[in-house]
């Protein structure tokens, strides 16, 4: 008897274990953004002020942030939208719309660098709130990042 | 004397904690990349097949994807390399180029669709390897998503 519980423990433990490993990947926020008034900018945690270098050299910059306030297990599980929350859209799949609902809470804006001064950059303008968090910068490359012939879908507002 | 180790042992428990509380965020693959012979698809999830609901009206996708073969503490804290591993380009943040090594391993690639069938969409090619975990998908939005007078770096390959 005493080796059956035994057993059943070890099977316990290793399924449990096996679960706990399921892939997935952690994001650390390298800074946040800062929307005062007029102004719009990017406030880098210090250490990564490093690789901001040669950023000036960009006119625009994709910033990648986190849609935090939907960071639910609820909101992320939900698949299909009205897009721009109007009925009269289709339900459309979060893969094929830009929601804010989405399994991996990965936000994209195309912005207008002003200024890149040690730890901070300024933007014209970003569609995100104020303290959000930012996950990634990539400079934007016209030809590599654009498509002239492109075809997408159009929703009412 | 005994006090004392329980209020250590207290004191320790609660900065390990407060350490672990870090903020961080959860990514789960949503699929994988499969390159076979001249075909390139992404394979998603089979539960996330309705998040692919009107992805066919468009013709071009943002895929997100992991740079999984970099995910190591040593190469996520590089910060500054030479662009296009060309020591002739001079010494460049990583969020200044699209370099593979970054604190968050977060790569864009946009791609043109060729299907969309079930959980599947065939597309004409990806700057990935086989078997590289997807993140999310986007449709790309002519306007939203480009700048006609954009400034960029120009490397050395």
């Amino acid at each position: 008897m005493r080796r059956f519980f035994i057993l059943a423990f070890l099977f316990i433990l290793f399924f449990a274990t096996a679960h706990e490993q399921k892939e997935q990947f952690i994001l650390k926020p390298i800074g946040m953004i800062s929307k005062v008034k007029e102004s719009t900018k990017l406030i880098l945690e210090k250490e990564y002020e490093p690789a901001l270098q040669g950023l000036d050299k960009n006119s625009h910059v994709w910033v990648f942030w986190w849609f935090d306030r939907n960071d639910s297990v609820e909101k992320r599980s939900i698949l299909q939208v009205h897009p721009c929350g109007n009925p009269e859209n289709p339900l459309t799949g979060v893969f094929a719309c830009r929601s804010p609902f989405r399994p991996n809470l990965i936000a994209l804006s195309l912005c207008r660098i002003l200024s890149v001064e040690n730890n901070v950059v300024e933007l014209e303008k970003i569609d995100a709130f104020d303290e959000t968090p930012i996950l990634d910068l990539k400079p934007y490359i016209p030809g590599y990042d654009s498509a002239d012939d492109a075809v997408t879908s159009k929703w009412k507002r």
